[in-house]
């Protein structure tokens, strides 16, 4: 695992970031566990000021778990702005989402996301597939590096 | 699941591919496994002669497991190739390798792999990290619709 590996919840729920989080810190997948309550707070969380004049931004995600209905500014266009800037666009993004419409699924993974995961119901398949997540992200895979 | 999932192992280590088939097998999760062993095989069984005239091809993959090195055409290539085509350019691609370098995983994701993973040298950590993958492509991770 990258030491000091960070993880970026993007999601609007208070009741599935309280889960979410549990389920992470359970499982001691990630150092860090950033959480965004809408579009806005997720930009401003990845591009900060100063990554605005190309310096670069001090804390960035590893790995962004991210919902597509969101206030304010929506997931897919969050994503779309991940992948449109030097600084972000190699982080892995998996949409996490209660969505199971087929252009959701399209656009997901035409504007660039790693995976679409759908959010159970049920709570306790919901804490499962988010340990899943955190196990498959953070241990099986390997991460881009970032020189650090 | 999808029905009928078609996974593309695209390795020329033969002791690999009987490891792979066996611990995919095993936990079921792939109805139909298509082996290539060079990317010249890969990019054939991709990009057969009807869709090289713009049909639908008949079997493509829902998931591609892609090894780096491989003779003939090298995955980065067999990669590129699927990410620029309409028919395969939403297929998830984890490239599964011995390489552990920087230069590799940089180019994996710049290339539009989904997933990075690194073959563990151990059998049996191997067996375990082909079931992980499985299980979390085919089973928690929704793939693209094709319309079908």
């Amino acid at each position: 695992m990258i030491q000091n590996a960070t993880l970026l919840l993007v999601e609007d729920n208070a009741d599935d970031v309280a889960l979410m989080l549990r389920a992470l810190r359970k499982h001691n997948v990630a150092n860090q566990i950033l959480v965004a309550r809408d579009g806005v707070e997720a930009l401003d969380l990845l591009f900060p000021a100063e990554a605005k004049n190309n310096a670069a931004p001090q804390n960035l995600p590893h790995l962004v778990l991210l919902d597509l209905k969101l206030p304010k500014v929506d997931g897919l266009e969050v994503l779309r702005q991940i992948r449109s800037h030097p600084t972000t666009r190699s982080i892995p993004v998996v949409i996490l989402t209660t969505s199971d419409e087929e252009k959701d699924l399209l656009a997901g993974y035409d504007y660039g996301a790693n995976s679409y995961v759908r959010k159970p119901v049920d709570f306790i398949e919901f804490t499962e597939a988010v340990r899943q997540l955190g196990i498959y992200w953070f241990m099986l895979n390997r991460l881009p590096p970032r020189g650090e």
